[in-house]
């Protein structure tokens, strides 16, 4: 047999204490599957003392996560602490600087840093590895970057952040509005130590950006991601999206197109009767389409101890068995900038206003979405207030661009009672 | 760059023409990818003369697979003849003992000789990879191998055929009796040439084998497995089910129990509203349970040139990176020949008969239950013809030992009009 592969696993939350239960609960079973005995020879947290339920004994321990990617007894530096920058990326740097392989969760930080990151594993030899960073347990990056790499991709999307899924789904199910919801997931444990990373589509842009590298060769680019958060979204849109057929949902989509890379983070309509529209709760699904594959469906938690644990302990056991591959897929210095392309593709959208209770208010409206190019596909006046009346309308296949215009002369109009709502209904 | 990567490539039909032009296609990114050109050298087929809609052109022609399988200018030999013995078998062997890997699509043939045919490629170092022979397009044997290997599998469920399940969807929407049914499948050329592959369940007996094998570490056991085909299903029983909130599908589960390994390939009852329930048609779904992972589920296509192509080149993607595997996950020589356990877990069943318009009927079959052990969920009588009375009955959890008990003895009264069915009803 080969010698043991040695762990050094920084950051003991809760994925950190999950990776430690798999490898002491399933000492066997990992040394069958990958002819190697899996080991873990050190850890770094905060606090030293606090009580994770689970045995440290017999395992180093450092203060410094410098430190431990540095140590002679680690084979395997596994990044568990997050945050773009500080302690996570000075240990991943050197912990490759000292010729270890990289595992980690780190979404954000590869999401910011992953081109360089990657040019610095792949000059030195070294593999990042970065399954649990992407929709928790669910194998997506393997299936995007291996099992389909005889595709060319044509189409990725992705349920990936289980709170705003969770929140959207409860607002349907409830009936209570979003802040009431909000406070219910805060209160559950549910929300990041800063809420505007989930609900603010961050998170699952940075997972986002890692899958359309993969997926069409080019360079991270968190930055040219269109991203809009679930905030905006109502109970009434809610309310009128099923009563169309679709479920509102924090949608990221990803395509190449003539013009450059196209990658949006935003809620959008979806079939209600598609595995994405039934997707309820936490859940995470991945929707990866390629030109031979069609269309392949990934669905699975996308968080919590045990399955981001999972999906850790994947990449683990691939670098136990000698599997080794660019960080993105195919190498980091072959990879294309492409230049982002905002929302070229054109797609129907829902819009939701509401009007001033004028004569010809409606009419104004229509005649700008006209003059707009948008041509309206369904209308309608629903309830009405004292002095407000919302209106629905749903276009015909637009882009954006006209979309955006016809929003934008809507304002400078005296008949808009409050900022018009604009989502994308996608097509799936 | 490292030398080119020589396919040999024996059957030339839907799937064997989708890889070549996949090769054909994708040249240049399939060399990004993985680093080396992927080349064609030499192909054989039945039929020299047939036009496949792609060139051969540049190719070596062999018309024994054996002397494909053994040229020195192969590297990778890939099996898309199929069948369990014959050819397929004596090019893989050939092959292997001629130091190449196997990429084959061959189902049947692993599921028959799995166990030979890696022991012989391990114990020759060489690889057989057969993503494509599961579930099509889906990367299904990768998910389970590799990106799920830090987990004990709890169990694998999957609709595997997309014949069967193109059947069963297509009675319940048209209303049309089975034998209608299977006659328009067949018109649309959606039948092996021996239909009871599909109807039978064999075919996906053989891919349950296979998922069985990697999940629990045990020995490809296609004998092992319980296998009722969907020709007994019947419209009334779709209706039923439908009724009470079910959807029957030609379900394959493998459990590994205290007594045994559980392998079933059957008609079930599965709730609408799962992600198994609303699967609809052609496509394919595997859901994995583990420790760890909880519960992923893969949804693709199962079948057809392009999804089983893509399956293909994602083995010969992974072999041209260097990436090599125990072809069951784990040496072939410390699999397990767990003992086969015939539905030893407990479920409730949804049962039908017709039973004779005598008095007393209903009590005597509710009295056979009730010695046997079985409990009865719900019971109702449904319609009425002259002489038979349709009886539905849904248990509560029993074992189908017990339940084996009942319907024999029921079969012995005289108020049996017809032979009950009997359909497991699995918690998914």
């Amino acid at each position: 047999m080969t010698k043991p592969l040695r762990l050094g696993i920084a950051g003991l939350g809760t994925v950190g204490t999950g990776v430690v239960k798999i490898v002491r609960r399933h000492a066997d079973l990992l040394t069958a599957r990958t002819g190697r005995k899996i080991e873990i020879t050190a850890v770094s947290a905060r606090d030293r003392a606090k009580d994770r339920g689970v045995s440290l004994r017999g395992y180093g321990w450092e203060d410094d996560p410098v430190a431990l990617a540095t140590r002679d007894d680690v084979d395997i530096f596994v990044e568990l602490m997050g945050g773009p920058d500080g302690p996570a990326k000075a240990a991943t740097e050197a912990a490759i600087a000292a010729g270890k392989d990289v595992v980690t969760a780190n979404k954000a930080m590869l999401a910011m840093h992953g081109q360089a990151l990657a040019e610095l594993a792949e000059n030195a030899g070294q593999s990042i590895r970065y399954e649990a960073a992407v929709a928790g347990g669910i194998p997506v990056i393997k299936a995007l970057t291996e099992g389909l790499a005889g595709n060319e991709i044509t189409r990725v999307m992705g349920v990936m952040n289980g709170t705003c899924n969770y929140i959207l789904t409860r607002m349907e199910s409830s009936g209570l509005p979003y802040d009431d919801v909000f406070r219910e997931a805060d209160a559950l444990g549910y929300l990041e130590a800063d809420p505007n990373l989930d609900v603010g589509g961050i998170d699952a842009g940075h997972k986002l950006a890692l899958l359309s590298s993969i997926a069409f060769g080019t360079r991270p680019d968190f930055a040219g991601i269109e991203i809009e958060g679930i905030q905006r979204v109502t109970i009434d849109d809610i309310r009128q999206a099923a009563d169309m057929g679709y479920r509102i949902k924090l949608l990221g989509v990803a395509q190449r197109t003539a013009r450059g890379l196209e990658q949006r983070m935003q809620p959008c309509l979806v079939p209600a009767d598609s595995p994405l529209g039934q997707l309820e709760g936490g859940t995470n699904m991945v929707v990866i389409e390629g030109d031979s594959i069609e269309q392949v469906v990934l669905r699975g938690p996308g968080a919590g101890e045990g399955p981001t644990a999972s999906a850790v302990m994947g990449d683990v056991c691939d670098l136990a068995r000698g599997l080794r591959l660019p960080v993105f897929g195919q190498p980091a210095d072959s990879l294309d900038a492409a230049p982002s392309a905002i929302a070229g593709l054109p797609a129907p959208y829902y819009l939701r206003m509401a009007l001033q209770d004028k004569p010809g208010a409606l009419a104004k409206i229509a005649a700008i979405l006209g003059d707009a190019g948008v041509s309206i596909d369904r209308m309608r006046q629903y309830g009405h207030s004292e002095s407000a009346a919302p209106v629905l309308i749903v276009t015909h296949k637009t882009t954006r661009a006209a979309l955006d215009k016809a929003l934008e002369a809507m304002q400078s109009t005296d008949v808009m009672a409050s900022t018009p709502v604009a989502l994308r209904i996608e097509t799936v």
